[in-house]
């Protein structure tokens, strides 16, 4: 699998999506991909795991990263790409291959920047947090991730999208009393009990803060269930996984005491927590992208990298091609005017034609 | 693995229980007691998967089945077998290998009986119908379970319990529009319409209806659910297994009927259907039969292959060792005054010491 490099934009995302990359299926893609950056002699180029970052080292005043992975969801009957001329349709498209080929343009094609970029290429990002391939960096390599500002290529409608929300997952279990299920009456059925969890969650109404001037928006959902032992047991335990998706102003800590008082009275066990991360447009490297790029800011409801970067200190947006809404949808799709859009705003906002 | 016939009952129960068979991983036990019967020489053993037909061919004026199933559910970590003086515990000793012991006892010891007998063990009664060894038997060689008469060795307190009740199980199935877990109101989340249907079986209340004179008692769960795609995705189908015992009053038809209203509006698929068994007791061969044994003679809740005997036109029913609530439960066990009191009883009743 080879990937042209000086192909259009348009091309090199389908290429792109064709190569299957579910989380923790990343390998080929990663190989592909390092491949063409280490053919770019003005990129200093590293792997870690499935990972790359490729910099530039002009001695620039400022550092700017420039970020995307390269993972998908699960497949949906939705690969190879299709393109009906205005759209590229397919997994991946939206969420995030074609922001990341835009990186990848951006990478063989602006040899001379007016600032000194870092390109990042990283896996396992929409899995748990502790697969995360940007936070394997900056736990092994910070250095490499040093920065001024870093610009997430998270599909954006080819606008600015600020801050991100945090996520957080427990499972939520219900017990019982196995019983052989001719005789139901001597056993507890724990799936039965869960019916009140799902209640609760139906129940369930969102709240919308508004933070630093932006209006989230936030969730609460069951995303996994699973439960029972045989076809003729009385089950003694269901366990109904739950993802709270919650703005920018709470911290992790408030979130989960959030979910533990929402289930009171069931087993809640955290397996997966990442905070949000507040707009932050005030910061002045952010400013500065902000008047170069123009356009509404907006709010982003997804959690991303943002909120890793703001912990290392670096203020960071999204603002990639494709419409987020859209993302982890079985029509997933992506503007080839937005592809277009963000490669030549970014060009532009580097110094190059 | 050898199995020693000779040894006495409570042994040979011990040693039956302590070969692990799980339905679908029965044939270790299949072999041992395929090489026992094969040593008794007035014996005609046919084997047919893991199931064994053992027959006395003597010419009597009335052939009984004495039938047992060899598999049990999963493990609940109640193995080895344990002994307390008074019990036998652990996973098989009540569902049903005390029955299996005290028939291979029969078999290899009353070697000139008063009615020739059929003894027949098979494997994967706790599955599906649709792999069940004595089904198998029945469609494959029905010959060799021709008889006027028949006990299953089903636990029931070493007291009669006549017919059996029904089952049935269906999937009944949610769907929803998969989303990022991040914009929740974009997606519709089959895992939280399943509530509805927790809800609906959290109510439903039992029927108890009197059939030819003995009281049933029906049920209605959920033995598995699951559902879900990835911990950050919407889930767009969700689907509940339900289990349907139902009294002998009602055919597997209006089983199915009930079924469907019940969970009108839902998606449902039919998995797995048995017929129950009204009680019989009518019939002149299970008259004989319950006057040699005396006592209370019960319903039977569990389903049980009485009612595969039943549709062969052969009376049958329950006796065996065990309490029949302990079945499938973790903490299952067999008295032993129960396994010596059906040897005895049917060794007298087929005549001999």
């Amino acid at each position: 699998m080879v990937l042209d490099l000086s192909t259009d934009v348009v091309a090199l995302t389908e290429a792109v999506v064709d190569v299957e990359s579910v989380s923790r299926n990343e390998q080929a893609l990663a190989d592909a991909i390092e491949a063409a950056l280490r053919a770019c002699d003005h990129l200093e180029v590293t792997r870690l795991g499935n990972s790359l970052v490729a910099r530039t080292d002009l001695g620039r005043g400022e550092r700017v990263v420039i970020a995307g992975h390269i993972d998908t969801v699960p497949l949906n009957d939705n690969l190879p790409v299709r393109n009906d001329g205005t759209m590229l349709h397919g997994l991946g498209t939206c969420d995030m291959k074609g922001g990341v080929a835009v990186a990848l343009k951006l990478a063989a094609g602006v040899r001379d920047p007016n600032r000194d970029i870092t390109y990042v290429f990283y896996d396992c990002e929409e899995i748990e947090a502790v697969h995360n391939g940007l936070r394997r960096i900056a736990e092994e390599r910070p250095d490499l991730v040093e920065a001024d500002f870093a610009i997430l290529m998270e599909p954006s409608d080819a606008a600015i999208e600020a801050g991100c929300q945090g996520t957080l997952r427990v499972e939520v279990r219900t017990h019982g009393e196995r019983a052989h299920s001719a005789r139901s009456w001597k056993g507890v059925n724990a799936i039965h009990r869960a019916g009140e969890v799902l209640r609760r969650l139906e129940a369930y109404d969102a709240r919308r803060p508004v933070v630093d001037g932006l209006e989230y928006h936030e969730g609460l959902n069951a995303v996994l269930i699973s439960g029972g032992v045989a076809t003729n047991v009385i089950p003694d335990e269901a366990v109904v996984t739950v993802n709270y998706r919650f703005a920018p102003d709470r911290t992790e800590e408030e979130a989960l005491a959030f979910v533990r008082d929402f289930f009171d009275g069931y087993d809640v066990t955290v397996t997966d927590s990442a905070p949000g991360a507040r707009p932050g447009l005030d910061l002045p490297a952010a400013k500065a992208f902000v008047e170069a790029v123009g356009g509404e800011v907006k709010p982003k409801f997804g959690w991303t990298d943002v909120a890793r970067f703001t912990v290392l200190g670096v203020p960071a947006v999204n603002y990639g091609p494709g419409d987020p809404s859209y993302a982890h949808k079985a029509d997933e799709h992506v503007p080839i005017e937005h592809l277009r859009r963000c490669e030549q705003t970014l060009r532009s906002w580097l110094g190059a034609s």
